[in-house]
């Protein structure tokens, strides 16, 4: 069943935040229903960064949109300057790394997209940029670097915002959202993905194909997802996000996650996750807000796993967390007595420090076998199995010696 | 008579506006007279401005110091960037040049230079940098371009004013300096050689050949020689220059251009331009001021042409400016009358229209046979040759048919 230009653009601008331009992409749309010549939909992999998080998904369910009209996605992995890293040696997220590295990092990344991108030639392309920037010399660099100015570059936000406070910006990083673009000259990418962070780096693409009297561009960048936390931007280095190949239940699975939202981020987990309509998801929100996030968590589940995982998640959470009890699985520590309890939280990875796990034993965060202890001076030894708990989540199983 | 390395500072120092560092150039000094191994010196020469003024001279004369005491220049042809130009044709200034356009300017440069420097391969050779930027790719660049901040670079005078007044900058410009500095890098320079303007670019040589463990060049910057106008720099783009090519004598002779120079500016071509002490010429500024400059523009005629060029064009020019006598030779013109004078002085290249050169006749300026002609109107059938003169200097004999 067709869906109209006019219903995908309506489709695609649920989940983006800016299209540049819409009557760009109303042409290229209506062209490549014409001609059946497919779209090519670019995005970019950073080969030292591959964990996708439901942030990433955003940008790759719009993309999977477009494979479902018969377009393909094209995945450039910047393999050319993972080699470099940061030359500089300030930017630790940059490291430098070996073409093993890079193959290794890819093919995790392509285990993660597959849980939302159709696979096979028909639908994803796979180029790594080395192909072409390995080619180029100073001259070609030099008459790159002639179609920005340095206001232009300033005009970044992260670069503007550096520039402002004095944190040096190295001459380098300036070359590399003109590689970037010039990826998009290269494999002659019709719309560019990316999240909102993208934005300049998107466009300095468009204008590079412009430059070349190429067809440039639309670029669409999709809002970024705010983290678990409710405070920034999900991603993993900050510990506030939901990873695509996350388990549907347990301590550190989608269902508990998505349940400890702050109820404020719903709307927009809805509306960049989930295909509800708005109006379905904003009355439930408002009629009963934890149901609302029970089903928002298993319309997740549903995505990245199955019916059956989302199902079996909301069954071991509400039996844990909501009846108290304890869950079916979970890990197992042997354990000789006789021993305090604060050590054995440190072991089971539940707290950092033995002080940590003092405060939560006072807090009457702790409890075996479902009772609370809050006397850390406690000498134990256990004779039979036990389960030690922190909090309603996190259970180990104890094991007499 | 060997010259011992105090001297040699101290000889130095004459034409020297910055010494970076006084201590690294003792070193450098030291040790080559030591093991005998010369000193490299570098200079830079842009093939797209291939004119060698009074300007240029004066660090040129610092680096035939060098050549004296046994070390060697290295001049650096930057054909590598001469070959794309400006590729954001904004820079009218930068024309791309072609490998033969690039050879004809480099011995254009040459034949100039040879009025200063020691010729020959123990005392001078010569580089184009297209052999090593030439090979380098892009991760190469990366790393190059990783070394200075945009912060640093905008410090740079010309990059900071441009900034500051919203002029573009294009980003290639601020990989020139750092090409250049490669260059240092790659011919293992001791001391790099320039005019003040240069010193920024000349410290990044500095800096990159710390970086890559090499010992790094000593920067000597020599003043910015004043032109003619007693404005601004010289320069040929201006008009305001004296070439070290430039006849003697003549309307653009070497000598009327000293002569027609500010007094102000005697001490600091004195100083610049000779190795005259500065007691001897300072006492005759004071002393005499006209007498010192006929002796400044003996001294420079000596230099450029010879001795006895300079005592010819003396002679020229008392006998013409002082005495009022037209010259022994100067240029024909064939005239069909009855004609006025104005085109005639137009013709002869002495003004640019006819409306300048009735202002000059009405001024005064004009003389035909030595007689003043302020009247624009009159009709002029010449019968015999006469001589059309403008000022003091521009003499054209008229023929007629």
């Amino acid at each position: 069943m067709a869906v109209s230009i006019d219903e995908q653009i309506s489709l695609l601008q649920r989940r983006a935040e800016r299209i540049l331009s819409i009557e760009d992409l109303r042409s290229k749309l209506t062209r490549s229903a014409q001609t059946g010549r497919p779209l090519r939909i670019k995005f970019g992999m950073d080969p030292t960064a591959p964990d996708v998080t439901l942030g990433h998904a955003v940008p790759l369910r719009v993309i999977r949109q477009f494979q479902e009209w018969g377009h393909r996605a094209v995945l450039i992995i910047g393999d050319y300057t993972a080699r470099v890293g940061d030359p500089s040696g300030v930017n630790t997220t940059r490291p430098m790394l070996t073409a093993e590295q890079i193959a290794t990092n890819a093919k995790t990344y392509m285990a993660q997209i597959g849980k939302v991108l159709l696979a096979g030639e028909k639908h994803l392309e796979v180029r790594y940029n080395s192909e072409w920037l390995g080619q180029m010399n100073l001259l070609d660099i030099i008459r790159l670097a002639a179609r920005k100015t340095v206001g232009q570059m300033l005009e970044r936000d992260s670069f503007k915002e550096r520039y402002e406070k004095g944190v040096e910006i190295r001459l380098h990083e300036f070359l590399y959202p003109l590689m970037q673009g010039w990826d998009s000259v290269m494999i002659d990418a019709d719309v560019e993905m990316g999240g909102a962070d993208q934005l300049f780096n998107n466009l300095v693409g468009r204008e590079l194909q412009k430059g070349e009297e190429k067809e440039p561009q639309v670029v669409i960048v999709t809002p970024l997802l705010v983290g678990t936390d409710g405070a920034i931007k999900m991603s993993k280095s900050k510990g506030n996000y939901i990873g695509v190949t996350d388990p549907p239940s347990g301590a550190d699975g989608m269902f508990g996650k998505v349940m400890s939202l702050p109820d404020g981020l719903m709307e927009s987990y809805y509306t960049l996750l989930t295909d509800l309509p708005a109006e379905e998801f904003k009355t439930a929100i408002v009629k009963n807000p934890r149901d609302a996030k029970v089903r928002l968590a298993k319309e997740i589940i549903r995505q990245f796993h199955d019916e059956s995982a989302a199902a079996a998640a909301e069954a071991e959470f509400s039996r844990v967390i909501v009846g108290h009890q304890v869950p079916q699985e979970m890990p197992e520590m042997v354990v000789s007595g006789p021993t305090k309890l604060a050590p054995l939280l440190v072991k089971a990875g539940f707290v950092a420090s033995n002080g940590e796990a003092i405060r939560k034993m006072r807090e009457g965060a702790v409890k075996v076998d479902g009772e609370k202890v809050v006397d850390p001076a406690k000498d134990w030894t256990f004779a039979a199995p036990a389960v030690l708990q922190l909090g309603n989540r996190r259970f180990v199983r104890i094991k007499p010696v």
